[in-house]
């Protein structure tokens, strides 16, 4: 423990305590809603944005004080930083972390060496894993950095860019697998188009479901049971990113004959770029069963850009919390941070503050959530203003008993039943209460 | 001939003419790609931009100056408006339109009236369609204006308000089918949702299936053979409208089972407030197989809602047609000016403007998209930029041939082929020389 | 007390209490800082969406129930409403009401005919304002509705127009002084572009500034001692309003020498739609000393148009309240619902429901900034982050003892003194903290 | 001339040159209205994108191929580099460059070897210039991209960081006056604030006000007669930046009484993400007489960051070249591309195929503009739709004869003569039939 001294273990100290070095909301062992806090929340460290963003933007570069990357080799970092990451999860009682490929370990002068690097660096990891107890929630890859992905990894242009990604997803799969690894990330950094006027959109996507399922038919030969995410943006760095969101990933899925075998990654500042709420794409993931996990950040509703803040809104993490409640929880997923510290929050216990912000806004809204579910606050409303499809003609038109004929007669003879107010506001003000006042 | 005193026939007199009340680009009889442009175009007149549009906005009533609607009865109003719209197509040479049932006809005191009026008013327009030629391209339901569909019409809370819109749906489909309309249009006008705290999306979603399924299935009933349209929106009226953009509807589709019996009605504002290009949402109907129909008209990329605007932007219709042509032309489909006049264009010649500025602009955007084709500018470019597919490992990969282990064993052994420039500046330039220099 | 039926008086119960029809924050005579809730939030009810607005919407007719409406002439409405809205303060604990003139009072059948409709009314506001003790926070003119104004008011290319808008203006601003309103308020609904093709922009904006001095100059005249104020908005219903927004405001009033005579009502959604923060519209008038008055209510960030919903969101009611609080409070200005209920929300209880919503937010905000503000959370940080300026070559700065070549040699001779991180999580969470335990 | 090998002079050939190396549209000698072309348009490279940007993004690293940057030293590199920038000049015919300080050479190990670094450069950028004839348009400082800057330069909490960017505008003014420079720009790369939690915006402001003040005076002492310049942009890299449009940096000056000494730099890109169109800033700029010289680009209007692409949209650049010779041309100023190739463009050639597209796409502009202007299209029809000002009731508002009482008399006498249409649909026809046949 020697990275961050001064810095001790982020206990729970309760809603009163102005120790900015304690968790106000988050009390790992307390139960909500039958199962404690840890379980239901299932937090990860981002390996990328914790260990190596070093708060550079494209207009300056990196302002990060991490004293463990004064190393002599690129290799001897990425160890250093695999000690550092685990006495971050251990301080903060962070039981998962997530990673690319290129996160823990350098490219190398070629891929092969590039694949010893990463083994060479997976032992390490192992060894922290097993002295910790921290798991791997998720591992992909980072198709998207390198020069050679800038038409695209598996939507390049150039199918030895293909291939060379394809050898890299099986690498990092495989790791993934080796880590105990829960799930497997398909975040499609270059995926997308900068203009239309020299892209094949066609063949591009089906060149994207054939690694869809070269994926999915290699994980069955190695036995590599995790689940495989897709994690939906709708642009950036690309124009257009060809998974733009829940909606256009389904398509995609469903035109594949792929839908058996991904479910979604959803981030809250990708849903807000596409201009849907984060709940909205987490309902949208829980009607269609493909809830799979969650990255837990927050986006600028001023700005078009991904910002990837620490999530500090409680509004947003209680609706979220409510729909993976309503979703049966998390399951295999968790809430990985991929977030990052601003540019200006460049010290080392800025970390510590983030995360502390971030597991307690999201415990505040799991608490906040659990509560609206046990008094059916919401449901009960919601079983009300649709009860009209409960019986009669409602009932028939679910039942796939009449059609437009019998509608007609219907209208003719009977007319509408009045209709009701809708009662956002009184709705609203409950959710303000619920979230002031939930003990 | 007696509406639009002192403006005759609209007449091509070429790109030199200096009469406002002439096209410069739209030359009816001229062969572009083996077709005229009549045919490439088949322009429609929306009858309730054009008739019903009295120049309202959240902030201010009507501007509008349209003496024939001095009437005694709002079926009066409507027959001199059939008049109108006929003498209007005539002059403006467009030999289609298009029409939601509440556009041509009153609601009468309760739906007998209503089917009523619709019946009376058919009457009217048949014998004008006879008279002149022009023909239905395609009709609609308006389920949205009305405060009975406040919550939805298919996506009601309330079972009879689904019910009073199937009813409407099939007597629109009738009209439809009487008046020979090569389709038929679904625009979910308020099939989205204000607020997720009172709505159950699942259920909503599952009932629009329903409906739509019973469309189908009348369709065959009554042998009605046009093509089904479904046009997506993101947002307004409704805060999130369910047919969000092309991807989501065919998320939709796909998952109820209905892709066989839809295509889509895209319009140029509704992909631009979904933060798609008007080309993007095309290409994803031509590569999907799904183009139907296209709304022209243009938004205002500073404003966040629907302007419907008359559609002059010349580089957005010459890539419109480009994708069009592409899909081997609009076939049953149309250009349909859902486009209104400006609020402070309130006079009857502004009509005849406004056309002539939507249809001159989509005009050039043809000839300058053929010529593209014909050039196989793009299509040469693109050909070549994904050559690599056509042989060895990419040949393999689009084969099937290939799985994780050959790719990692090639790009082990190979490396990477070096990439290439898109060349998006130069290309943005060509089509800036085509665009001003197309004869 | 004959319009609410089951409706009465709505009071305060406190936090824990489930009556949708009582305050759960807002308690009239709690003291915050030295005043009452009461003093301190000066809440008005706006004339116009509380009884003018019906619920339509650019795809939809009104839905609203409204049943006072149903009376003979457009007078008896007028003079109708006039019992409902003072029933409707009374209940509610509402001490101000804003209104525009044509809110109060239908036009006639020329401008003499209005003038006199708008005398007989305000003699039955006056009855109800001394039978209640209910106040006027601001009045103003409505020279957007009507399509005289279809290009503008003062800025219209049409003197005559101009003519018009300042005629109405001067009659509203009697009736603001009549019925002791202490501010008049300027929002150019029209006062913008829809586009540059056929606008002088040179020429609106002289204009506008005309008839901004010939008000300054007639309040004098006739001792209308009550505030003027500008209220901003970005764009709608122009495609550009030349208010954008406060800095733009403030550019136009020193460009033309105004800027002693108005200061700024900020409304939330505008400076939204302006990519402001509201916090930020605040921040800005505080710092230039021109905070007037604020239009309470919340856009949503998904959405590109002014949806006008009532505020519910603690956030930025905490953060609009803080700036307010460090301005010095409200003094002459209140929070004006200008805050209008879903359509959805059709009933009348809605419109109690809506305002208890928007009440407590603010109250809550007031009592979470209150606290913020007696603990000196981010005061006292701020104020040792810019500890730099308070000696040394900081204070030099400030003082302006240095210029270029000082701090040349100050450069040359000391570089910089390490930079310390901006805490911005840290500092989130603590707003957090501070928004769930303020008791 | 060894750098760009094979590429040789770009001269015009006309629009029908299918010479991906030749201009089609920019003829530097042909005369429009009364100037050469290159007189003009004045056309500036920027030093920073064209040489030092090598292709990174957020999420990725270089992808520039840039031979000349394989040197020992950055000294040796950043001497290369100005050779290669003359090169490239001459061959594209560019007469001006801009420049920021860091752009042309590297940081040493304290300020003084940075001072001496640049001394050593400007020496061989002279020679250059002296060889070539290639003029400098503008110089300034980068106080942004250095981690110093973090919190911002003028506007810095750090007093110390504040005298190091003062002592670093010192040194970069007296270069640009040293290189004949004819205006200085201030871009406030981080003079904004990320949260207003932790910034006093009001002493920010008076900080960057003392900052410009500094400026001045400094000019004056030796004797420095180039233009100050301030280039607004809303937002990017900080969350709110302090010059976020026109207007907001009028209001700033004329509250520090600075408004004698600045005009304005408008960028394209910066224009839209504030929410205006390009035209609309310069038609402010105009009106206010503080046109001062442009960053020639164009953003993506789906995407919310700064994409400085190269301008390649025709009615950008004509409606951007109508306001400009309006105002009496560019005087000092030019159109300096502030635009980067696409990240996917990433050879040498690429450079010269952009600055074509730039070149020509302002050049057509041009010549539309000046063809609107002469033929007086818009200029006629505004005078007359604003004629009730030159005249009667109109005219006794615009001497300021008149106030409210006369104008409610006016009107109550009058009432108002009609208005008549904008025409918008129809001046958007003629401006696209200008945009395509003029010769
Ligand atoms: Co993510
Ligand atoms: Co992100
Ligand atoms: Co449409
Ligand atoms: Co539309
Ligand atoms: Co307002
Ligand atoms: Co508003
Ligand atoms: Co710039
Ligand atoms: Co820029």
């Amino acid at each position: 423990m020697a990275y961050f001294e001064g810095i001790d273990k982020i206990n729970y100290e309760g809603p009163e305590s102005k120790n900015p070095l304690a968790f106000k909301y988050y009390n790992p062992e307390e139960v909500v809603m039958g199962k404690t806090m840890k379980e239901q929340c299932r937090f990860a460290m981002s390996y990328w944005h914790t260990l190596t963003y070093m708060g550079g933007d494209p207009f300056g570069v990196g302002t990060m004080f991490r004293p463990w990357d004064n190393q002599a080799t690129a290799m001897d970092i990425a160890k250093e930083r695999v000690h550092v990451a685990f006495e971050f999860m251990e301080k903060m009682q962070i039981p998962f972390f997530c990673f690319h490929d290129r996160d823990i370990a350098p490219e190398g002068k070629d891929l092969a060496e590039t694949f010893a690097n990463l083994d060479e660096i997976v032992v390490v990891i192992k060894e922290e894993m097993k002295r910790t107890g921290i798991k791997c929630l998720w591992g992909t890859t980072n198709a998207f950095g390198n020069p050679r992905f800038v038409h695209g990894a598996g939507t390049s242009c150039n199918a030895t860019v293909f291939a060379y990604a394809a050898a890299q997803i099986k690498k990092a799969m495989e790791i993934t697998k080796d880590l105990g690894g829960e799930n497997y990330v398909f975040w499609g950094g270059r995926e997308g188009y900068e203009t239309l006027l020299n892209t094949d959109t066609g063949l591009e996507l089906d060149n994207l479901a054939r690694l869809m399922r070269m994926a999915v038919e290699y994980a069955k030969e190695i036995g590599f049971t995790g689940q495989f995410l897709i994690e939906p943006k709708p642009k950036e760095p690309t124009k257009h990113q060809y998974d733009f969101d829940t909606a256009t990933v389904l398509a995609f899925l469903r035109k594949y004959d792929l839908q058996d075998y991904f479910k979604m990654n959803i981030e809250a500042n990708h849903a807000t770029l596409a201009q849907h709420t984060f709940q909205h794409e987490l309902n949208q993931c829980r009607i269609n069963g493909v809830l799979g996990s969650v990255d837990a950040n927050q986006g600028d509703p001023m700005l078009g850009w991904d910002t990837d803040q620490f999530p500090t809104n409680v509004y947003d993490t209680t609706l979220a919390m409510y729909e993976i409640l309503l979703a049966g929880g998390l399951t295999k997923g968790g809430l990985n941070f991929d977030s990052k510290v601003r540019r200006g929050s460049f010290e080392e216990s800025d970390l510590f503050y983030s995360y502390i912000a971030g597991m307690d806004t999201f415990a505040r809204g799991l608490k906040v959530a659990a509560k609206l579910i046990e008094d059916k606050v919401f449901i009960n409303f919601i079983e009300n203003r649709y009860a009209s499809y409960k019986e009669g003609i409602g009932k028939d038109i679910v039942e796939g008993k009449v059609g437009f004929k019998e509608l007609e007669a219907y209208a003719l003879n009977n007319g509408i039943t009045p209709n009701v107010s809708g009662r956002q506001e009184l709705l609203e003000s409950i959710l303000n209460q619920y979230i002031m006042e939930t003990k």
